[in-house]
Formats: C-alpha cells, structure tokens, sequence
C-alpha cells in the first residue's frame, strides 16, 4: 500500500480517537483554525529547511504532507481528490503545461 | 500510474526545459529561494480557501503539492523520499502514535 | 509625523477610493480573505530575505508593514491598538520579561 | 516615547542577555532560522485570526511587530530603516500610489 493512502488510512481511523492519547485526534478536535495554522507553520518550517537545513526537507515535507491530509479530511476530502484534480489538469492540458499550471 | 507520480515525472522531464515556454523550468530557472517563496505562499492560499472558501480548498491543495514536488525535486529528492520517511515513522512508532508526530 | 502613522493615515484615506486607480482601495474592495493572504505572502517574502537576500529586507518589512497595517483597518483596527497592547504587556511583566513574551 | 521603539530598545538590550532568562535572547541564540521561522509562524496565525478569531488580531499583530524587530535586529536593521524606507518610497511617489505600492 502507498505509505501516503496508509498516512491517510490512519489518519482518518483516528479522527474519532481520544484527543488525550492521539496527536491526530487533538488537531480534529481543535477545529479547523487550529489545523490550518498547523498546515501553515508546517510549510513556513518547509520553507526554511530548503533554504538552510537540507538534511531536515524530507522530514519538514512528511510533516506537511500529515498536515494537508489532515486538513483536507477535516473537510470531508482526501488524497484521491487531490489525485483527481492533477489527472483533470493533466487531461484538459495535453502537453499544453501553461492551462494545467497554477493560476495564482 | 498515480497521478501524484505522473505529475512528478512531468516536473522532472521540464527540469531542462526551455524557462520561456514552461512553468515549471521558470521555477527551477529562478533557484531555490524563488520555489521556496512559492511554496509558501500556495500554503497561505491553502490556509485561506480552508477557513474561508472550502470549494478552492482541493485546487490550493493542488497546488502546494507541486510546488512542494518542485522544491523536493530541486534539492534531488523526491515523493519517494517523503514515503520512505512516513513509513520509517510507522515501522518505528508501530502502534505509538506519538513516536511518529511532527516534532513541532 | 512617523511615517508607519502616515502610511496608516495614507490607508485609511483611500479605503474608499475607486479600486481602478489604488492598489489599497482594490485591496479592500476585494476583502478580508485576500488581505489575509496578501500578508502571509509578504510575511513568506520577508523569510526568504531575511534567509538569503539581506539587501531586500526592509523594503520586504516594509511591504508586511504595509499589509499589516492594511488587515488591521479591515478590522476596524489600527497601529495605536498594537501600540497599547505593547505597553499593557510592557506594564503587566515590569521586568518579567516572560509574561510579555509571545505564548505561542 | 513610543511603545514601538520602546519594544526595539528592550530587544536590543537583551541581545547579549543569558538566554536562559530571556525569551528574546534565547531567539538571538537560536539563530537566523529560527528567528525567521517564528516570524513565518506569527504571521499564519495573524492570517488565521483575522478570519477567524477577531478578537485575537490585535495580540497577534503585536507578536508578529516583535518577531519583525528581532528579525531586523539580527540582522543589523531596526524600526529606522524601515520608516526611511516608507518615507522614500511616499517621497518618490508623491501622489502616485502605484510607484510606492509592493513590487510583488
């Protein structure tokens, strides 16, 4: 099994979890803003380690990658989504890669 | 083939691209501090359309994954590197969730 | 007068003005969610500067500043309300300096 | 005087102060990346409150101006700087807003 659907697995098995003996729990029950600033400082930690600790980037993106899915199951989504919405740009583009790159 | 992987190979093959006519040669074309600053702002915009426009949320998330896969990809890593370090955690932490949470 | 309170002077004068003809006036016609947003990237781009391109850090800072200054008067805010918040913790610790420190 | 140069002045004094008993010396300690870092993290959670939890804005600005001054510390700069830097781009621009408003 893809390590990245087992993260999500878990994840979402612990969702219902005691927040006192779950990390994954206590971020869903916190609430959305609480996990949001998680995603956030997650990727702001992302973002130093690719500019000064190299050694720490896979490590600070594992880290991201939990918190996305986490925030994305607290609202109802999931990786496959995220999977289905790559194959749809990849489809409409062809090799046109500029309608498939992000619009911001 | 997974979508997440069909996009990471797309990424690697423009690597050498021509800047000019791809996104995502642009990218690598401006260095490290550049994709890193993307990254991070496709975080922010994650951040927002979670707390306040839910229907963006799946393509932000888009998004901050290939901008994550281009900053791994220019450090010479890559999502296999990611997997690894996820299973890593779950071989190590078994059933001990806390072994296996984010540091931070 | 200090320049940080005629840039908020500056602002707050031209959030009514027509959005075609100021970047601050379309900054508030186009809503808290994008002043949020603006300001995560600015914060994102002060990072990276503050990392690997000094000579850009204040012009970065003063970007944020501005930003800031901007999602305060969204909320009906303003620098005098940072300026008190700064001394009540100024006051409440005295030389305690842990009780005016972020509790974050 | 102003609480804003006031937080400076305490900053700057404690620079060289035992990090053990100070928060703001344990950050100088730390270094740049962690310095910048909370910067970063501050700022998500100004983003987050202003969607969020209005009530929290003014608190966290003020957090995010005291991570901004450490940051310009470490690296030389302060409050000063970034007022010039204000005061030269009103200066250029007169009552051209769009020479004065962020590059990016």
């Amino acid at each position: 099994m893809d390590p990245l659907d087992r993260l999500e697995a878990t994840i979402l098995a612990r969702r219902g979890a005691d927040p006192a003996g779950s990390y994954t729990a206590s971020l869903f029950a916190k609430g959305r803003p609480k996990i949001a600033q998680k995603l956030g400082e997650e990727a702001v930690e992302t973002v130093i380690a690719a500019m000064a600790q190299p050694d720490k980037l896979v490590s600070e993106a594992a880290d991201l990658v939990f918190h996305l899915i986490v925030l994305l199951a607290d609202a109802g989504l999931g990786l496959d989504d995220v999977r289905a919405e790559l194959s749809r740009r990849d489809g409409v583009s062809g090799h046109d890669e500029k309608a498939a790159r992000p619009a911001s």
